[in-house]
């Protein structure tokens, strides 16, 4: 039985655009392990429900189905113990947890409010509506308006990035000399941007921008292949 | 020949308050390796010239001297081998330094705004104004003003302790079941808030603060025994 993720999507089922999707491919890649993609959209719950989950990633290996990106990783670097390490040790495995809190507080939380209003318009009309209907509930806002102003407050979110920044000054990886799963963890969230917005999050000296395209070149370009909006 | 390791003190040499030097205190601990305390104040830059720096921590190892908190915590992994392990493996050396980062940009760099004033008041003459007149110099303006209104500003400090924060509440340490550098890393900031300032940081149902309490009862209690101002 073919390994396969179930992978959040737009319109196009090529555009994959989750973060937490993002997370999965890359430590599937990192270990080397195939699957297949099956393309799913937001409001398809009932096709995932058989993971006791109504998010994505899930992923059916074989016999097992594992729901929630962390849990994914964990199962991955358990269960393909002779494979490259994701973590690089019991120490690394703990603090990709801090990265990941990170990454969902820092990152994602500023670049939602950069291109919110523009992930509506890679969605199917089922989806675009749900959409719509369930972020501006939980911003309590048109999106239009959440976005608004992205071209002064980048800047504060490109500071907030200081310990990112500071750390890939010193080595190309946050995990070293190679990447670790704190690595697509973070990627995840640029990789969930160019998918869907052409705003430009990163200027082009920065040292980010330079670990971002690295990532980019990981796995024979993988990331790169996605359908993406280029400026991001 | 001792271990020896110069900390800085205030006018009473038990108030050791650096938040580098407590990261250096407790991977010794960690580590098992005595040390003698050489106290060691701002003023007094010559005493550790020959170790190259202008700043403490410097260990003197025998015939070896490091200066550097970061190039101490990797002389300790990588010289004592046998003792309990600082990192966890390559994967976690490499994330403690995004956690060292972080800690400075966000952690301390949040408290140092509401302390710096209570800083000085445990100096010496000679020091006291080498330390006002740097840090007015840095901060472009008196302390007290520096300080001001740290009641309010206190809440978005908690905010962004939400890496932590979530990490915390699913294990009890930033490293897994056991510390690793990187809660001693964190931990050095919340010490230097304790060891000259009573402004209380965080709330007591914080689980934040439960760590803080786990971490002050590491090594026999070694952290709570420093002069401190209780309330932090």
């Amino acid at each position: 039985m073919a390994r396969q993720l179930f992978e959040l999507c737009g319109a196009d089922p090529a555009r994959l655009f989750s973060p937490y999707c993002w997370r999965t491919r890359m430590a599937l890649a990192h270990k080397g392990l195939e699957h297949e993609t099956l393309p799913w959209r937001f409001t398809e719950k009932d096709r995932i429900a058989f993971a006791g989950s109504d998010k994505v990633p899930v992923l059916v290996d074989g016999d097992r189905v594992v729901a929630d990106s962390w849990a994914i990783a964990e199962y991955l670097e358990d269960t393909y113990p002779d494979a490259p390490s994701l973590f690089g040790g019991a120490g690394g495995r703990a603090l990709c947890r801090f990265l990941g809190h990170w990454t969902d507080s820092v990152v994602q939380a500023g670049i939602v409010g950069f291109v919110v209003a523009d992930i509506a318009t890679h969605l199917g009309p089922e989806d675009h509506a749900y959409f719509i209907a369930s972020r501006e509930k939980r911003f309590g806002k048109p999106l239009a308006e959440v976005v608004a102003g992205r071209e002064e407050r980048v800047a504060e979110f490109r500071r907030a990035l200081y310990p990112l920044r500071t750390t890939l000054k010193e080595r190309p990886f946050l995990g070293g000399p190679a990447p670790t799963y704190a690595d697509y963890t973070v990627f995840g969230a640029f990789q969930w941007a160019r998918c869907v917005s052409n705003f430009t999050l990163l200027e082009p000296d920065d040292v980010v921008h330079a670990w971002r395209a690295r990532m980019l070149d990981l796995f024979g370009g993988m990331a790169r292949e996605v359908p993406a909006q280029e400026a991001a």
